[in-house]
């Protein structure tokens, strides 16, 4: 078919979605004078009879994104936020069973932990208990991601997927990884090496199969906690040959504990610390000795693998772990 | 089913991919006195018979991902850098077709512009021809984009998929936009806008039908030109209900106009610049007399659509343009 | 004198300042059918009589942050932003003259420019001219920023300072650069090089010599222009042996050509761009054939300078073009 | 005096210095099985004999930023790091003191902590203490910072100034601030409020008073941590009218037990978190019931202070904080 035939066949809508993105919602509650944080940045996506907004700018099917963001708050407050998972899964089935014209909602959450600051960054003898309660800070490390979708499409019967999983977790092993034995060609100029830091600012996602209210809702939150603590009982374990294969360990030990969780997904950019040559200045730089790196910043090898338990469908999407 | 006899399933490996990211090749050519410049950032990703390097760490089937950079700086010098999609196809084809465990190879770039700095920006009488030929000022504004696949997996023939896009187009229009005739629910406290500001940050990818060497390859620079040029022509002709329906247009206007191009996908931040309520200090702030604004960050409206020609299978992921 | 003696010194409050800072003030003005956009980010920053909300949290001289953010607001609409400087003049007298507890308002002012979307953009034929009068592309490129200090200390005369400059201008000489004859200690490794590449991302920042009302103010909108112009040309005409011999190269030709700058001072990464060895595949890759680099992050050369005019006071603060 | 005459007069070079910047240093010290960690990121800054370099482009008087770079790695490796301080007091002092025509020279670091991924976050009874001896985490939080300057300008005697202090501490109290009793004028919206949230993202530089070798030495170790101690110690007892206050009370803080530091400054973003309005569906979101509340990311309030011990001398520059 040349570009002239294919020029005369018409345009057609194709998947879409909106809703407002980054609402950043914060919730405080008050038990007694002790003090709890949620904080949350969270994201809505809609889907739905949304044909004509496309076509001629009717927004009759349309609940305007402010109201999708006024919800969001307005939630937060009339039911608390158990956890991520859970409100996510209260809002997304607001939107779909409220709006005939909306069958598919999405929210995407991130989360920033707290921790309380504690006599020990203080000074247990200047502060009482009752100051310590509302302190609190930010505590950095990995940020906790929850996806939640909640589909009536079609004349199915509706349901959740409810992914979880962390990014910015940067973790490293400083020995107990070697590199060598793979292809070499014309290109390769890399030497193979027995003694290396192995280090990765980990993104991942997994998908838990619970799907609809007929089946016992897993603990989100012991759900997480026990998940990454997996990840990071591989990393530690896993004397590695290669990052996949430290991936994969990962992905192994948490789909053997947690008969919650079906498939999940890495991505691993190797943050490559390069051992720097001394020799210009008669230095030995040898890693058992231990040794100076730089860290580089680009480029660097990025590792993507799914891990799932046979026959499992595998849903989450390539670059999801890339966002 | 449950948990306990999930977690006796046995795990697999799922998709996986691999290799060097973010290589920032630069050429230059020189054409007598009179430079030019190609900047990318290449990223390469391998599929292929990698299971063993994730079962065990052997990488007897693994090209490094070192040798991936070196041989994107080896054929920038060899083939030179005539445009981001022939240059990666030149590189995905290579990976596949050397390498018998590797059977797919996705190569993605972004492309940075740059100008002459020009007799205007300087000043005429002091340059002579010759200086400016070689003094460069980076464009900012948009990226360009492109991402290339070569496949040979299973018994098919093996084939291209050629994507082109482009992110962080910021573009505006200070009038002509309204949003009205929308759903009320009790969360709604937007107001009708019957002049508004619409203003969006684009991202956007494209797909070109061409998939093998037996068809015309497209002019890739000057199908790029002209996919932009009508891009902003929808965006400065549409007279705005809706983002949706200028995304549309945009969609359409491409469609209709290049036949090499079968599908197109938006994200589109909604920038919302919020009329400033001067009433505190006795000031009307109507947009027909020029308003005061304040652009707000977060959170904003997100659409996104994909358009496509009929018949065309929709291949772009629906988070593409979010990465 | 020993720590403990230092430790029963009593303990004093030093320079100290606050205000609203990044203020998204965006005004359209309509001309006719034609509008013009002027696109700010503005931060207050005040001093004065504030011990008191220091020792004792009491606010009685404290202007809130929030109402200098409203303040900026009510100014674009009731004085229009005839440019960043004069706009901020205008503000830094206001907080001075109107609160006897403020005795130094500064004004910190980036500028974002929008370029309209121009029929070769997109298509002269479809566009008529009344659609592009409303209808802009952000430039990208350099982000153009002010300071504007008015200071009624002591017992002197109110003074203002006015400060412009641009950040993030990135160009690069593909030539006419060289790097040789420098210290060699046990430490260096460097090879001299006689045709390099030059690239950098300027920062910088001049200073008026305008103080007062009693003088003939600088036309703000030509002045930045000219100064920008000086610069690029003299990165143009200038062949480099060193990065800080173009520096000053540019600082000299801005001094020397606009009357109403004495002083300017440049921040300016020195953006590496490494010629690759492709020896390992027999490639040559020599700059005079046009040759392929790799854009380096980290680290980078960081070469800064001021110039000023024999007699002038050098006020620009070492780091204030890092900022 | 008018701008022709001013033209006349010659142009000169002011402060200059220039260095290789963010050097990406990381150092392990295995201490039998168990490593330790130094993750810095060091940049130079070299001044002296340096106005031919930029007159001319002669290099005969620069140590290439190159050289510098090399010397940071093979310090790393020679003298090791046995804090960040005393790195850069090493550095600063062989820069000067090896180079005639260097002066001064200024060595900034920023150090990323990490820590041992613990028994708790993974599983005791799996790991063993060989194990974690070499797997650490990304701590994130703080990003401790130092700045050590060695100047030998002049006759005078050569003397250190060592400058320390960390960035991107975020900190919250969910009550026990208010904030009232300020000025109002027409410009004024914001209501008095009674019980809010303080958030803040710390950024603070204190200034040791140690400047040679003949002085003791401080323990920079203990040294921050005790600081950060008293700064955190200062935010949770501080039941705050105002976030200046809060800032006075962190300085005095630090002052008062710490003899060894004389001067402390403060940039500190009010991270506003605002009480979302939910009237609009018959909500309360009263603060003493546990609030939502959207945290906004612009404008924002910025509080910056020096607070120093009577009788030293003011040298933080104003803007230190704010790089």
């Amino acid at each position: 078919m040349n570009n002239d035939s294919r020029r005369a066949r018409p345009v057609i809508l194709g998947q879409n979605q909106y809703g407002k993105a980054e609402n950043r919602v914060v919730k405080i509650t008050r038990d007694g004078d002790t003090h709890h944080i949620k904080d949350l940045n969270v994201s809505v996506a809609l889907s739905g009879d949304l044909d004509d907004v496309h076509y001629s700018g009717s927004n009759a099917n349309c609940l305007p994104t402010d109201t999708t963001k006024n919800t969001c708050f307005a939630f937060a407050k009339e039911y608390g936020i158990e956890s991520a998972e859970q409100y996510g899964i209260h809002l997304a089935r607001h939107f779909v069973d409220s709006q005939p014209s909306i069958h598919r909602a999405r929210i995407r959450i991130e989360e920033y932990a707290w921790e309380r600051i504690s006599a020990s960054d203080s000074n247990s003898q200047f502060i009482g208990a009752d100051e310590v309660k509302h302190s609190f800070v930010r505590k950095g490390q990995e940020t906790r991601v929850a996806q939640i979708t909640y589909s009536a499409e079609g004349d199915g019967q509706a349901h959740f997927e409810v992914l979880s999983g962390l990014k910015d977790l940067t973790v490293m092993n400083s020995t107990n990884s070697e590199f060598w034995g793979y292809i070499k060609d014309k290109y390769t100029t890399l030497k193979e090496d027995y003694d290396r830091i192995l280090a990765t600012s980990l993104s991942t996602w997994w998908r838990h199969n619970w799907t609809s209210d007929e089946q016992r809702m897993p603990h989100w939150e012991k759900s997480y906690e026990q998940a990454k603590k997996h990840i990071l009982q591989a990393f530690v374990e896993t004397y590695s040959l290669s990052l996949q294969q430290t991936l994969y360990q990962m992905g192994t030990r948490v789909l053997n504990n947690r008969g919650e969780i079906d498939e999940i997904r890495f991505s691993a950019p190797n943050k490559h610390h390069f051992r720097q040559d001394l020799s210009f200045c008669g230095l030995d730089n040898e890693a058992k000795d231990g040794a100076v790196y730089y860290a580089a910043d680009r480029p660097y090898g990025l590792i993507e693998a799914t891990i799932l338990r046979e026959g499992s469908e595998a849903r989450i999407p390539v670059d999801m772990t890339n966002l």
